[in-house]
């Protein structure tokens, strides 16, 4: 339902803009950057377990559009999914703000800026380095997200050597969080439409201004359409260079018992829930 | 048994004040402040398997109060619970005292302060920023033992992907250092009123006098109350997000076999001992 | 299929020389040495779920040549596995140097060197530190291959205590992430022909010229063979030290339910498609 | 056998002594603390692989100790795994002098030496910080390896949450890696007689002379006396205050199954060979 969903967005956001804010208005003395990659990653955890996505698909517009384009989520689901998690990234920003109000005031000086030694707006949206091109921006998100991608739908594939079940989640969010080292230095890794919408709304509405969406020469747009199409790309790239190549299973002929055991024997980290789902992403 | 409970608080407070202690007296030489997050999170983890709770409840007065709160564990037991973890907490900082004794007073050059740049106070108990205002610092606790509880609740909710058994005690410790990571700037994300007040009480014995309780304008209080207070608002909120909105389970009524196998075989990290504690945990 | 191996190749180089790039020209504000070590190793998990092999013996040409010697994989597939290796890992410098050209403008003034405080070539191939001598260089090269091979060998070894199947993925990945962060100061523990030769081959055509072939004495040729030489004696003190020393399993005579039922349910993590690999791998 | 005990004490100390060359040659560039202390983590667990162990009981003579203690290992099998222990220990070390030979002679300008900034003695062996007394540091390795030994037994107590028998080299080396960042500011936290005595002969023989032995007043006998102490205490430490409350195990006399199939599906990663270590296990 959508009320679990954008809790689920909540607690993404949650950890990791109070990381960006606790690394950031500690001047690093209470954290690095490292640990701002590592607390998105543990909430991408936590959020997964929270909520009963497998793959994590609803967690991230792009994820979901991809899904959706797979034929796996029905189209109908994007845009409330995508709104919901929106809002939840709007929520969780402003209980940040709440928690790391003195924080945020004593480092900033009591003004909100975007710009300069003592911005915070980059606590909770993205923004790109200085000598970005607009298109090398682009492009980069497209790239994240489509790692992302990639990295996700082998997950669950069973022709290949699919991740425990149940521990998928941890696994997603160490993926996260080598995305998250290792391309977060041109433009921060949103990948994520509403992780990054969501917080510029919130900073838009609790006083830093127009500038989150003029600065950079709008560029606010561009977390918002790359990840969709990296996401999708990733994909086809997924279904073109793995998918199509998996031999098919072979069938367990050469047992005589029951199909129901035997399955459930082979796949021990399975529940019944899931494994409805389990069969939905054979694409 | 109560013995058993006091070595567990033990054991996390130990790993914990440990690191904090190797991190303050080295001046950060012998590691930083991600290490201390981490050696708390892995105390956590041992502490976990050192005793048979699930889901950490008696690890944390809040977190038993939670508990109680959701009908999972009996009224009666939350006095003694509670009081064996603040021994336990005590005696670890007796410990970490003793083998740091050395340290700390090279570091300190004897004289054991609460406040200042060599202060070592804060090797033990929780300190709030200097720029904190009190209901700021309260709300802080309130959402970092929220987060705890929202996590840790999800994390064997059958209806939902639970995560293995045998594992939730790492996965807990990850959760400890995600809000570790991202909430302890503002006041030291004590979120657990034992593991603040037994080392607090120590520290007043052993020689920082009352000032321990008295600094910041008696703020010790806070991650006193504020922890027990924010439990219990997380577990209504996963109530009132998640938990109303799982789906019932299917009951497996299309297998032949009988259903002891089948609760084993598609449970399989679930030993005898542990699954009434699980059925005990559906709320 | 190639493509597939290309793809696998291609994620981990991706992931770790994503990292270097963004380490190196933030200037190690957005990540630490310790970062590039952890997202490579993120991208050897995720390359490993991404493909179907189990003991990743075919990212890297050193791990194929080992296994083609001890019998688990045909001859004939060494060359094409390794070319499609180097092919992955030429194109992913290429993606790389795509999305962080602007950050490499920037960082090198638009000189594209080997040597000085603006070199920008370590991103990509790895080069030894100046103090090294060649057969230092070569050792090192051939101890830290010579570990992968003894650490992964023993994965899935079933007498002795198995990584669980479904896991080796993030096993594997700590174990590089291991000789990494400990092998990697005299010259950068490539560890693995392709990784080096195809970010080498890449920077040639992309404008850092001949130097990276000629420099510290054609250095170049080490990465390439060492790593080949350490991965067949690794393989060796496996069987010698290890392997050889084992005790027979116990046939499960006293069991009187099928073998195929007992051999799925005292392995549980394994399924169909690589029961077959995992007999291939009993050496 | 003697040999592959030898090759595992080998690796964890490989790789930790290497990493420890690693940061300290580098002067901290490439690396810092707490890599070393993964990196010695990392070497436990490939060498827990490696071997047959399930509780890592044979790489640490402080453990094999309280195993013998304990009645779960022979006491005639004491001294020849020590000696094994101690033998591969030196070889590591001997192998990570000829990698690091280069960056040692440049570090320390040739001279090998136990104090002043370019000592290079303890990248081998451990010593104790300057301000450590005598009884301190003897503490600290009793408090140090009780810990460890605490941690380890509960690992596989089958009446409480046991972790997943193939998932414990990863859990072990966690709580190493716990120990490692909480307790070695004061002297190194070796909390092993082998992995610190080996190294120390090492350093002996290949040039930094009797110094290792006589510095800080013949301090060396500290990490040889005290982990075997801390280790039994620990043990002891363990059936008091935790084993003596477990309650006896259900009899799982509601099942009609016959009670091999019911053993190994209800622990289903416990194969042949490891189910009778188990079983011995169980004090």
């Amino acid at each position: 339902s959508p009320s679990r969903l954008r809790r689920k967005q909540t607690k993404w956001t949650l950890f990791g803009c109070s990381a960006a804010a606790q690394v950031k208005t500690s001047r690093e003395t209470k954290g690095q950057f490292l640990s701002v990659n590592m607390a998105f990653s543990v909430g991408v955890m936590s959020a997964m377990y929270l909520t009963k996505g497998i793959t994590g698909a609803h967690l991230n517009p792009a994820v979901t559009l991809s899904f959706c384009v797979l034929g796996q989520v029905p189209w109908g689901r994007l845009v409330p999914y995508s709104l919901s998690q929106l809002l939840g990234a709007y929520l969780a920003s402003g209980l940040v703000y709440l928690v790391y109000y003195d924080a945020i005031m004593e480092f900033s000086g009591g003004v909100l800026t975007v710009y300069g030694p003592n911005e915070t707006a980059s606590i909770f949206a993205t923004y790109p380095s200085e000598y970005m091109t607009l298109s090398r921006s682009f492009l980069d998100q497209v790239v994240g997200t489509g790692m992302l991608m990639l990295c996700i739908l082998c997950l669950n594939e069973e022709r290949n050597t699919p991740a425990p079940t149940k521990l998928i989640p941890p696994i997603v969010a160490t993926i996260v969080l080598g995305i998250s080292m290792s391309m977060s230095a041109n433009c921060g890794a949103a990948i994520n439409p509403a992780r990054d919408l969501g917080p510029r709304l919130f900073t838009l509405t609790a006083g830093w201004g127009t500038e989150v969406f003029t600065c950079y020469n709008y560029w606010f747009w561009v977390p918002l359409v790359a990840p969709l199409i990296g996401g999708v790309i990733g994909s086809f790239m997924y279904l073109i260079f793995i998918h199509w190549h998996l031999p098919d299973p072979d069938p367990p002929e050469s047992l005589f018992i029951p199909s129901t055991i035997n399955d459930k024997v082979h796949q021990p980290g399975i529940t019944w829930d899931n494994r409805k789902e389990l069969k939905a992403t054979r694409l």
